[in-house]
């Protein structure tokens, strides 16, 4: 029997499991479970019939490109609609700037392979979504991370933290942010703390890559498109490499993203690209397109916002009604999490099996730190089962620690009494 | 204005771009130029109208997991389907040893990241795919080639190399190979020679990445099913990393491929694959999973043979009547490339300007060797191009050759009378 252990690179050898990916697995293995684990939009909210439509007109039309190879930059006319897109988000931009991507995570991928060498320091939020973290461990990375406050990271921290490491030696010259309702927590980078971001990113040399997946479903309850303004908008000097998908909007299934990056590091992502999977789905692209074209994303966007808004309520209604306010956290502005603190008597990870057994699951917090934390912290999305699974998920979790912190007090009795 | 060379990674330094997808960029400027450079399939023989229907029904059933994320090894329909294929190739195979790929580039590209670190060696035959040097340049591992004879890698070439290397304190333990109509020579290993590479592997403890792209492909005039018979098929200790794809026999447009390894090995390309886009285009795999199912994929097959078999046959016949035996190489028995050596007057890159002004491109040999030969080499592709286009862009050719030839014989003239 060969042992493949010493074959591996040093990469592969650092390589760990997504939770929330492991967590998918444990779902599937039958059993009612109904999971706040992965971060899926709502599937019947997709545009099944004009997406039907779409890809009816493209394959009879038999265009050769359309189901070919194509350029590693992507489909020229998508790439047009994204410019198009990114002026919408008042920041024009230019096709030498843009790479449509497999997916923001194949974003992330190629930010860590074109920016980071083994050892270099990545500077990433407290917590932080864990495909960033994968993506970076998987070029040896080291992640060092930055605590948030309620608008966001903390400028003060992220300041002390950069120079530490710089008069260790240490070449730290990258800052990853998710600003608008951040995965895991929802949190909301404030507006003033984007433009002094950008300040401090100069002042330090720092290049900033803003990964802005949800910022089309913000709240109207509580927020606007003045609030999700992003960071890439006002960067007059070149720091920020821009990430965004339309995976939440249309659909993840065609794993179609964008990244838009000074002109420079742009060509170097596509050289990534080329070597990495060549091109992104030529049919996923011109499906896309179209949808782009012909106003079904923009149709979608007014439904999929008041669709989470009210699915976030259910979720928040239910906590306070189950569980009173045993779980506390940020109600969030948008997006499709719920950063959950439970009792320090509860560790999340531990909880889960009992989760599991009650019938239902939730990603535990820490894999979402780089730093050891989250035990008492559980990420709980709402976006894709129903309200009524929402209400039962949430019914059931509450009755999954109940049951633990019984147990736990019964058993600090007994060590006591011991 | 930043200086953006300064962040880049190691890596980044030294990404270049593939002569492939550059000459797609100059054919695409406009003008009538005749490509045989990409190695595209031809797309009047993608099964349009079974895509068509596949597709609609896919997406009327409204089945939720069609546009979702889905898990990272694939859709389990699909990979059940390719087990069943593999079982068909003599090689039969486990869940446990599957990982459907977004194309077989990035089986290349987790290959190396699993397998490479820097500096580590990887053995691949003189010449070899430009997308395989690329994704291995990317991990900064360093390339040894080893030249072919007619049946092949050169055996005692290889293990002198190998011997060499190790003794130079090298970590050389990965070898490259397309061993059914390489690209891009077109050439076949001989089934002798790969029982014999099977055990010169494990003398030297080698694993062997066979990519396979190419091999349901094979001309009948001159080969068979027999002659593809795969190394994997006949590896009884794990020594084997096989990769295959759907882009050659359905279409390319979906991305849709797979890896087959030691189980070990597999779960590291499942996490390399996690981080690097999550996952593969779930409608792409469902159309690809329903073309196998409803025996499309069957059905093509013997179609695409006698296609590529007779554009074979058109380049060879205008190659000699225009140009004798000015161009020599191997006649293929299956694949998309014909490989070409010129005079050694000519030299193959520095002749593009002057085939593209006479309307006719290729790719120059030097991009497929890792040792800087291949100045009088082209890859000529006959696989997209309509038999009508193949003769006049061959015709196209032949006048630029015969043009650069007589100017060539002007200069030295002139040059020995100075």
């Amino acid at each position: 029997m060969i042992d493949y252990e010493g074959y591996l690179s040093r990469a592969a050898g650092r390589m760990k499991a997504s939770a929330i990916r492991k967590m998918g697995g444990m779902v599937a293995q039958g059993k009612d479970v109904i999971s706040f684990a992965p971060g899926f939009p709502a599937p019947d909210m997709f545009p099944w019939a004009e997406f039907e439509e779409i890809t009816s007109a493209l394959l009879s039309e038999q265009h050769t490109s359309t189901l070919q190879y194509g350029p590693t930059r992507g489909y020229a006319p998508l790439l047009e609609a994204i410019a198009g897109i990114m002026a919408q988000r008042h920041a024009p931009t230019t096709r030498e700037r843009l790479l449509i991507t497999t997916g923001s995570q194949q974003g992330l991928d190629l930010v860590a392979r074109v920016l980071l060498d083994p050892g270099d320091v990545i500077l990433v939020e407290l917590p932080t979504y864990t495909g960033a973290i994968s993506a970076f461990r998987n070029v040896c990375s080291e992640m060092v991370g930055v605590r948030q406050e309620a608008d966001g990271v903390d400028l003060g921290e992220l300041d002390d933290v950069t120079v530490r490491l710089r008069a260790q030696g240490k070449r730290a010259r990258v800052l990853y942010l998710v600003p608008n309702f951040q995965n895991p927590t929802g949190l909301l980078i404030g507006q003033a703390k984007r433009r002094a971001l950008l300040e401090w990113a100069d002042r330090r040399d720092v290049l900033i890559v803003e990964d802005d997946p949800y910022r089309d479903l913000y709240f109207p309850d509580c927020a606007s498109e003045a609030d999700v303004r992003s960071i890439r908008a006002d960067d007059t000097s070149g720091r920020v490499i821009y990430l965004s998908s339309f995976s939440k909007t249309l659909a993840p299934g065609f794993r179609v993203a964008w990244m838009d990056a000074p002109a420079p590091l742009a060509a170097k992502f596509e050289l990534a690209k080329q070597a990495a999977d060549l091109d992104t789905g030529e049919l996923d692209q011109r499906v896309v397109y179209e949808a782009v074209r012909r106003g079904v994303l923009d149709r979608q966007l007014p439904l999929l916002r008041a669709h989470y808004q009210h699915k976030r309520d259910v979720m928040i209604d239910a906590l306070h009604k189950e569980l009173g306010r045993t779980i506390s956290g940020p109600d969030p502005f948008g997006g499709f999490f719920l950063w959950g603190t439970l009792p320090q008597a509860i560790d999340a990870d531990a909880l889960i099996p009992r989760a599991v057994d009650h019938g239902v699951t939730y990603v535990a917090g820490d894999a979402f730190f780089v730093n050891g934390q989250g035990q008492h912290n559980m990420r709980l999305c709402f976006s894709a089962p129903t309200p009524d699974r929402i209400r039962e998920g949430i019914a059931r979790l509450a009755s999954a620690i109940r049951e633990e912190l019984s147990q736990r007090q019964d058993g600090s009795v007994s060590q006591a009494t011991r």
